[in-house]
């Protein structure tokens, strides 16, 4: 995706051979006519899916998210996380590791919200490791409804998320993929985009 | 707002006289139409100011806070919510006490993504007690940046958080007012717009 390449090649600050900070347009600041864009881009490429549901996990997930969900004419449900947890029956919970911050989270979604038959498109600003996506995608499968697949604004293609979610048989289409950061610069891991 | 207030009596669960849950539509789920109208709405309230910047908090505030900045075409950043901080110089901090959840967080805005001479509308999901209305505002004026006003999605007018911040002179438009949730009903404390 042409212009959420351009934000990263003018606005990523390469922090070390595996840290992209891209706090001006997707992590603490939002570009909401990026963010506008994003949303239509999933929509573009997971098209005739029926997809009836999206799902993301606080907080960087949600502003793509809502922009998906606005675009389908589908509700949007946030995962929220939790260092942890007192047990409840109306909720499904899994546990994400963060590699980044080295500890883990439970991830939680109401019951009510996530039924069988239900179609569903995962959000996520990142994919690194793959935690986040996997949690979300085993709560889609514990209520019974389908992971339509995994849509990720910046996948960073160097760490192993995106090969592992697709040896399980996700659908993953991330609209920037970055092979190294090594040196301080940015490689994209597909340039058939053009730029 | 009559969307919001349909939404509010078809949908809000009062858990108490004093909660109002309504994850189906602002807190866990969201409906991104609702979403898009609740920002043209606080658009066309705060006509003719002059934003260039859009505030709010993670995570609920998020989606309301995008919708509001797309329709300004003007940036969003959300401030983050932290348990503890080490201290850095490039950061605003405030702090700010959650009643519902007696605990205090800090809450943190870069320092490069507010400057003197913005002038910045401030959204949130909820308003209450006021506390992190208050702490987005004095964050603002950490920047010497201005606070146009502060738009609310749903305002709890029973609890003190308007009535204090109009006393030290800000602008609040809040979407939705609610008097009391006595007796397990939501009464509106302003009824001028018909439902």
């Amino acid at each position: 995706m042409k212009l959420l390449k351009e934000k990263v090649i003018n606005e990523g600050i390469v922090l070390s051979d595996q840290v992209l900070k891209v706090d001006s347009f997707l992590n603490h600041q939002m570009d909401p006519i990026l963010m506008k864009e994003v949303g239509r881009e999933f929509v573009r490429r997971f098209e005739g899916e029926d997809i009836n549901r999206v799902l993301t996990i606080e907080s960087s997930g949600i502003a793509p998210g809502i922009m998906t969900a606005l675009e389908l004419e589908a509700p949007l449900i946030f995962a929220r996380k939790q260092k942890s947890l007192t047990l409840r029956d109306d909720i499904f919970v899994e546990k994400v590791y963060s590699f980044t911050k080295q500890e883990s989270n439970e991830i939680t979604v109401a019951k009510k919200f996530m039924k069988p038959g239900d179609r569903v498109l995962i959000i996520d600003d990142f994919l690194a490791n793959g935690e986040a996506a996997f949690g979300l995608a085993r709560i889609v499968e514990q209520a019974g409804a389908e992971v339509v697949g995994i849509g990720i604004v910046i996948e960073k293609a160097f760490q192993p998320g995106g090969r592992l979610l697709q040896e399980k048989g996700y659908r993953v289409e991330s609209l920037v993929r970055i092979a190294s950061l090594e040196n301080g610069q940015v490689t994209f891991a597909d340039e058939e985009d053009g730029i």
